[in-house]
């Protein structure tokens, strides 16, 4: 089972919030940190949460100078009803393993079978020695259920046991004013406004205050002993005691049922929510248990990338792949949170992660989910609308920088709003979809308008200057390090992309009539607009040093000094969290990878020297303060024939969150990072391209891996790619034949 | 005693609030609102306010996302114990201008005896006909004391008068979400930790809750009657009844002393209180007055500006130059907030409004008041020492873009601090006043201190470019519809000559062998530095255009579109109330001079062609949505001939509050605005400058007036000037003779 596993063999009480992170249990609408069912709170640093994708509290952002167009409100994922607590009393004893003696501890992610399994042999204060075994799972098959099998053997006495469940309703978000990365409104947000007991199911239910939401959490146990329950119920909490006789090594089988339904998916909310718990308990455990496996096995077969000859990557990698299947939203009300379910970090928000990081993975493996998460965001183009409109864009799209809903929340425009590359960056993951699955039909259906309205307000916030050519002012790239800049490089060329493909969108809306008519009507675009977007694009201007032979990240990055990287002490980085804002824009100094980003994503637009040149001109001056840079120095130092740069860069990023690299996976994962390492290896290692609608490639394996093997989809075929020190081998699974180029070599798959 | 005198011949109820900051009564430290002694609240839009300059509460500044370094509290001017109401009951009915006939009505603002009267004739609804006179007056003389003067004649009737004086401690400040110019932090700071009465004096103590600030205010009263006297005392408030047998024909006078004492001046707070009040009680109402008179005559003798032919430019300019006499802080404690002590626009603090646009005024009639606010920024450089830090500056000082107490509470850092053209604003004024008093000790004891800390900090904000040229990054200049920028034109010219004064302050300094060693181990400044200034002086990049021959905002303003004026109504000014600051951004428009007012200060930089170029160019796209602007337009209209131009500038600016041109003056009069009216005469119609030190002139008289008339104080001599249609004459009142120039011919003064 190596790989498949991830395993802590001691009981780690400084990293407790870091583990609660990693082994939390999700499926993209539930999720559930690893918070132990004893309950460590006042004890150990914790953060004792339990989420639903999407759904969150509204609260008016409080600004100390307000602005016109500011955005309004927050949104903020929110920690719901807690279920984890089960607390076991031996005789008046209570297990806790703060006390007596831990004999052997053991606490296991399976990623193939999608459970963590925790195994305790612990020896109590007065001599008293126990096995316990407990067993989470967040269902995949059953997206509302999570399942905690909890068993105890006495190994060495008889005597009275009790087990005690709790369902918790009084939660609280956590808050921290000093850190932008985590959110800082209020802590509580959810009232308790139902609490009952019927027929030994508890259910509590919480509604947030502002945004009238509302989620159900039910629960029921079952256990196989002969036993006597007391439940207690308070105001918003209920206390089922189970009281028993427990024998030596007879073990004690103790099942927790939970099911959370919110008032965002389930209009009948209580019904709903009742008889799915009592289908669950009449199914068992052991069935979804089963289906969890099938789920998964399904799953790994399509997706799984198999690293031979690196643990350590192999490891990183699989747990990567399972933390996104775990955080991509399966239905359209949500996307991928950067946290994805798993803590508050940037308080459950959606950003460009998703459309640049995240959906190649899914685009190539499982096209069903990347196609859920576009129509997210085309199911809120019409709040984009408004959005554009508030600034000030007569018409077109403006997508929000941070947001679940779909409106705008973020609280800082210079590195929140001004990032309008946001617009060209779910432009481009829709165009990425039609190269890679040729459906027409979503295009014509979804794709050309979300391409329009995007392009038209990048188009509204650039003009033609003196010299005839497009410009692009008052913007902030992806790099945070300088914020309203001219003629961001990255802005400027994915615009250009984006313009280019209006003309490709135009083209196959024509192909249905009756669907371009009905656009036209709806959003009034027409030939002549298609044709200013064309124009546009030919005078693109892309900023470029003569001198230096690179690309200026904007117009005027390269008039600033240098930051001064000699001098700055090591617990300075992150820089964000020890310089103000106009420090840092005083310097060239990078966040992260942003003209680099650019040459992975539009190489076309330059030449393979510029890029090196570009390559190690950046590399110089970025501090990679942000999860998303080192996957992309790693793709494009394959890119650049670094084996090792490339080799080090990934094992970096593809170990972020296990080797807790950026020091806060406690507050959640970092899922663009994730997605970031799946690219390394298609995109960098073997170096896969699409290039005018086919697939290139050119592979680059590093010295310390034998052989890499993974499917992926492209136009209707399946393919199985295994790079070995022998070279690229790709296999046509199903499907027509395929040209794809090898080293710019024409190949033929069949 | 027309133009001395501002006059409401009319009640009216629509204009309250601007009426109560036209005719509020300060005195540098206490300001009064004119809200009536009748109580308005919830029958008319009333803003009922009493302050104290410098008397503030601080609060967490929220932020929804917070970065390093970002002002952590703000500091709002608080609305204290409010003493203005005195009720009148007449058999039982109650006087009210919102009952009954008002028969005449005139309040009236005396700007030469330094009082507000108003003067009623009303007949009650059964017909009782009263006369009321009111007197109010804030004493120039003992800066604690608020006198009301209240008459009561009864016309055609006798009867039982009763007349309810209230001390209220239940007061709240007004708060606006939508509107940056008014804070936003809660609206109720104080709470009333004592209410008592004492022989017939009522006393009331707030306390803040955060800044641990207190002020105490005490009443008592004075009746030519005999009377009954009932004093109810609750919670936070007092309330007297004296009740009377009114005679026909008969003045009933009543009056109210109030004297209000803080905890920031005032040690023995409660005991000094009662003692300013007894001794003002001893003295009578009369002293106060004859002293108010006395005061300003000497006031006005040295300050006043003569217009003859305008009728109109004479009432507003008396009138600016009384609301400055009112606002500037008199001690060390305080400065002149933007909207003075007349309201809590702005919060009550303290910007370059001072430095610049107000401190020209009373550097040359009154150096004792300006050199008290240069005081003020002395005494708060040891802050702006740690905001530097703050901002990763390893020496020297940034002084804050908006504070009371010498820390930067901007919450919104790219138009607040980004505007680092504070400190050369803060180091201009400091050199003007060495070279308008030719104080070395001064200069030796605090000026050459705050012009090397400030350039300290300009110095390493800046750096030589790849062209050896001294660049200065991610800077905002005064025009903040563009935020950051590069080579912003002011903040360059003004940074020159910051640097090129080091110089002669290190001069200076070394006249005085004592003072420099203390300095150098103080602040470790040594000679090597001073020539670090001065290579970045003769260094200094300043933007030019050569192909429109104009000086360029910044690096990129030119790139930008030019603001689509044609097409944007009427009811969209000011442009920042209704366009998002990024909207904004994107274009060449202009919130206020900038370029221009860089050519006013600093017109040796360029030549005058070019300064008529920037003119016209930056005129067309400027809205003057600041109220800084109008006045920079009209004196630099005279300096290029335009009469009719800076006429039509001036005008605007001088009756700015008088006319409410720009619909806020209900939030507090504009300080700046006022300064500038008079720099309008002074350096636009006479057009003073010093040049190298000396005294030139460019008079240029608008058509529309006759004669000006001023004095003003100069390298210890007292001249008069006057500009009539025959020319210029330059009297020298008192001092040595003196060179000057009028129109580029020397001429003596004897």
């Amino acid at each position: 089972m190596l790989n498949w596993c991830i395993v802590k063999e001691n009981f780690d009480k400084e990293n407790f919030m870091l583990n609660e992170t990693l082994f939390h249990l999700a499926n993209g609408y539930l999720g559930v940190r690893d918070s132990f069912e004893e309950d460590f709170r006042g004890k150990l640093k914790s953060v004792r949460g339990t989420y639903i994708n999407g759904f969150y509290e509204t609260e008016d952002i409080q600004y100390g100078e307000k602005l016109y167009g500011y955005a309004e409100y927050s949104q903020s994922i929110l920690n719901i009803t807690d279920v984890q607590t089960i607390l076991l009393n031996i005789d008046g004893e209570r297990f806790s393993l703060l006390e007596g003696n831990i004999k052997s501890f053991k606490n296991e992610l399976n990623v193939k079978e999608g459970y963590v399994k925790r195994e305790i042999l612990w020896e109590s204060n007065s001599g008293k020695v126990l096995k316990i075994d407990i067993k989470r799972m967040v269902s995949f098959t059953r997206k509302e259920l999570f399942i905690i099998e909890y068993n105890v053997t006495p190994l060495n006495f008889n005597g009275e046991i009790e087990i005690i469940s709790i369902i918790d309703g009084d939660v609280s978000n956590i808050t921290a004013s000093d850190d932008p990365r985590i959110g800082t409104a209020n802590a509580k947000h959810l009232d308790v406004i139902r609490c009952e007991v019927k027929e030994n199911i508890g259910i509590i239910e919480n509604k947030t205050r502002n945004s009238n939401m509302s989620v159900i959490t039910s629960c029921t146990h079952d256990l196989n002993k002969e036993n006597r329950l007391n439940i207690d119920k308070k105001e918003d909490k209920i206390i089922f005691k189970f009281s028993l006789e427990a024998k030596e090594n007879e073990k004690i089988e103790f099942v927790k049922y939970s099911i959370f339904t919110d008032s965002v998916r389930y209009e009948n909310n209580y019904i709903e929510n009742l008889e799915i718990l009592k289908e669950v308990v009449e199914n068992g455990k052991a069935f979804y248990f089963d289906a969890q496996k099938v789920y998964l096995n399904e799953f790994w077969k399509s997706s799984d990338i198999i690293i031979d000859g690196d643990e350590k990557l192999q490891e990183g990698l699989r747990y990567n792949l399972y933390q996104l299947l775990q955080s991509v939203g399966k239905d359209m009300y949500t996307n991928i949170a950067a946290k994805g379910i798993s803590g508050e970090g940037y308080e459950g928000h959606y950003f460009w992660d998703t459309d640049i990081y995240i959906l190649p993975f899914f685009m190539f493996t499982n096209s069903f989910l990347a196609k859920n998460l576009l129509m997210y965001r085309y199911n809120t183009l019409d709040r984009a609308r408004n959005r554009a409109k508030m600034m000030g864009h007569l018409k077109g799209a403006l997508y929000p920088w941070r947001t679940i809903n779909g409106d705008e929340c973020s609280a800082f425009f210079p590195a929140g709003t001004a990032q309008y590359h946001i617009n060209t960056d779910i432009a481009y993951s829709f165009i990425q979809y039609y190269l890679i699955t040729e459906d027409k039909e979503f295009m014509q259906n979804y794709g050309a308008e979300v391409l329009f309205e995007t392009a038209r307000v990048m188009f509204d916030i650039g003009h033609f200057n003196r010299e005839g050519k497009f410009v692009i002012n008052d913007v902030t790239g992806p790099d945070e390090y300088t914020c309203i800049v001219n003629n961001n490089y990255y802005t400027n060329v994915m615009t250009k992309y984006l313009f280019e493909n209006t003309k490709l969108a135009w083209e196959i809306l024509n192909e249905n009539k009756e669907k371009l008519q009905e656009l036209i009507s709806k959003i009034g675009i027409d030939e002549e607009e298609i044709k200013a977007f064309e124009k546009a694009k030919e005078n693109m201007y892309l900023p470029f040093d003569e001198k230096l032979k690179i690309h200026p990240q904007d117009d005027s990055f390269l008039n600033k000094k240098v930051w001064d990287f000699k001098n700055t002490p090591k617990e300075n980085y992150p820089l964000l969290l020890h310089y103000h804002p106009l420090t840092l824009y005083r310097y060239q100094v990078c966040k992260q990878a942003d003209t680099v980003l650019a040459h992975f994503l539009r190489e076309e637009e330059t030449t393979i020297d510029i890029i090196k040149n570009d390559f190690e001109y950046y590399e110089k001056i970025t501090t990679h303060d942000s999860s998303l840079s080192t996957c992309i120095f790693s793709i494009m130092a394959s890119r650049l024939g670094l084996k090792e740069k490339s080799y080090d860069y990934f094992i970096n990023n593809a170990r972020l969150d296990l080797d807790d690299l950026h020091h806060n996976t406690k507050n959640g994962i970092h899922t663009a990072a994730m997605g970031g390492s799946w690219m390394g290896v298609v995109f960098g290692f073997v170096g896969m391209r699409i290039k005018n609608g086919e697939l290139h490639f050119n592979p680059l394996l590093p010295d310390k891996i034998n052989k890499i093997k993974f499917k992926i989809n492209f136009k209707h075929r399946e393919l199985e790619i295994t790079l070995d020190k022998e070279g690229l081998d790709i296999k046509l699974i199903s499907g027509n034949s395929l040209d794809v180029y090898i080293n710019n070599n024409k190949k033929t798959v069949e």
